[in-house]
């Protein structure tokens, strides 16, 4: 099943456009993103995708058997991904040893909040939102200009796999809070890409 | 010791007093505040006590023997207060059942996220921060006005007491961080007045 | 309603006399108890205390706003009963700075999981029977003899007011694993009086 | 670094031993183990390993930079572990879906309240703990006779790696709780081997 055809992603009305969409990829795609910009998303994303684990990891600690392998196996992704966005900061000399931005950190405090206080149903949906909507963003853009190895890493069969899983495994473990908590991610996502392109 | 001299107040910078005034605080005590902006800050304020009622349940399943007492006063006094709040929302027709705010939520996103993942000390600094503006804020109040019951709760020897017990524990147990998340405290708050006025 | 009409308790079969009688409750009414095993027991139920309130101040981070209340109580008294702990000891020359017997350990290891793992309702069955059969331990001896001030504590009208309340509230708020839970406090609990006796 | 060599191991004492010996791998070693033991011991190592999974999820949730990579490996070798367990349980039709014994149920409420309550450097000498012991009771046995796949799974040069960087990394952060979180580890192998050997 395509991820637009997902009822979560039916069911977030403009807010799945807003979450996947940006003047920041549609510059880097066309080549013409400020070098600043990029900088700020390199080291904001990558401040992210430490506590990403972190919730990722304690919605392992809740997931019954049948989730646990695909979990695994998207830890183990993020983990050859921190590893990814390391060796390209000291390719490109970024610093990733920065605190977050009030952006990101709002992003995470609701990401782990909501790993302590909510069941394993409401934290596939999540999972499933961050990131169905990260590769819909980035599989718009064409796998060219100087980014196309980022194109390709987040438009990439393996990642649309993975995502694909997650969505099975959200509509397998239905919850009445999913949906909410789902559209709260895009709002999260939709800041965050504003983020990176305006500071 | 009065608040505004503890190191935690002292070391904050302007960002002490952008917490602790406000046009909202000003418009309250000049008897001008319109009515929706009173009814949104009371609402926004009950849903926030809700999760702060959750983030001071969690300080106390972490604090030694010494902080406990005062802990669980402070549960008291904050259930006590929740049912003060309803009161008033029945008398004044005010539906106290919404969802909230987007700046309400990301308050209690960070108070709960702290909650569950750090130590006991850097809680105690987040606590008084909370506790210690909101005396701050409704201190500087003429006790007058239509809202002169509310200038007078929180501007109380009573509560004036517990924000001193509050910060001798914040002070007794220091942790590198604390200041940190202080800062972070006044930000939330300062967002708070600025949502409570604006919308 | 009287505890031992209460589902829990009629369901719980034979544990419940087994985890609310013992040679221990028996000797210290008559009088003839070795005070070893009186301080032990001392010693142990004051470290019980310790995580009882990590455990009961989780349960109320969990808690909707019906069971607030009484939880807040529920902690106020137990902090007390701590307090009453200390000044017994300080009189007995009983040192409370113990590590826990591993009886007592296994019994704190079970709640503090639970805390952090299982829902309100269950916590709310577990709460009610570690403190219903306290109320009916004690309840059953003739308050008399050198451990009278004892008895009446655990057999008062306010401890068993307290107890009926817990079990409304674990009444309203029924789960599916609410009876195994309540079961393995009384299988903790029958452990606890034999450490107490045996050593 | 052997095992053995390791200073939370030499500080162990007595304890070691008694954690990595038992009857029972005698006689699954002689090839003369009562199948029943084999079932018990092979259903509640199960069981066991569910709650180990919940752990080491925790542990990661927790963990530096540093600690993420072989981290997630020990995951994903659980999990394998899992499916492995399965297999063999088809095979030898025996149901997995049992509850714990009260021994096993013991060591995991001990595991998963430290996996919340505890930091992270604890929580690593408590899974070094959990690793080396089984490791070296395994690695003691001749890898012949009816179980020899099962003997060699776990005195493996794979297993013996992932154990050497446990214990590095437990090295590399040490905690002045950590010796006594080993010590209470080595008690509860110690219990499962005597359950699993006499019911």
């Amino acid at each position: 099943m395509a991820t637009h055809d997902h009822a979560l992603v039916r069911n977030a009305g403009p807010l799945w456009d807003e979450a996947t969409r940006s003047p920041f990829l549609d510059a880097l795609a066309a080549g013409n993103l400020p070098e600043d910009a990029f900088r700020r998303w390199l080291t904001q994303d990558y401040v992210f995708a430490k506590d990403l684990m972190t919730f990722q990891a304690l919605l392992l600690a809740k997931a019954p058997r049948v989730c646990r392998k695909p979990l695994i196996e998207g830890l183990a992704a993020l983990d050859k991904e921190t590893s990814w966005f390391e060796s390209h900061a000291v390719r490109m000399q970024v610093n990733l040893d920065i605190p977050p931005h009030p952006t990101c950190r709002r992003y995470t405090d609701f990401l782990v909040r909501c790993a302590y206080t909510q069941p394993c149903s409401v934290l596939l949906a999540i999972l499933f939102g961050v990131e169905a909507s990260y590769l819909a963003g980035w599989t718009a853009l064409a796998r060219s200009g100087p980014y196309a190895e980022f194109i390709e890493r987040w438009s990439s069969a393996e990642f649309a796999a993975y995502v694909a899983v997650l969505g099975e495994l959200a509509g397998r473990h239905p919850h009445e809070a999913a949906q909410e908590h789902f559209n709260e991610v895009l709002g999260h996502e939709r800041e965050f890409w504003k983020m990176s392109w305006e500071g």
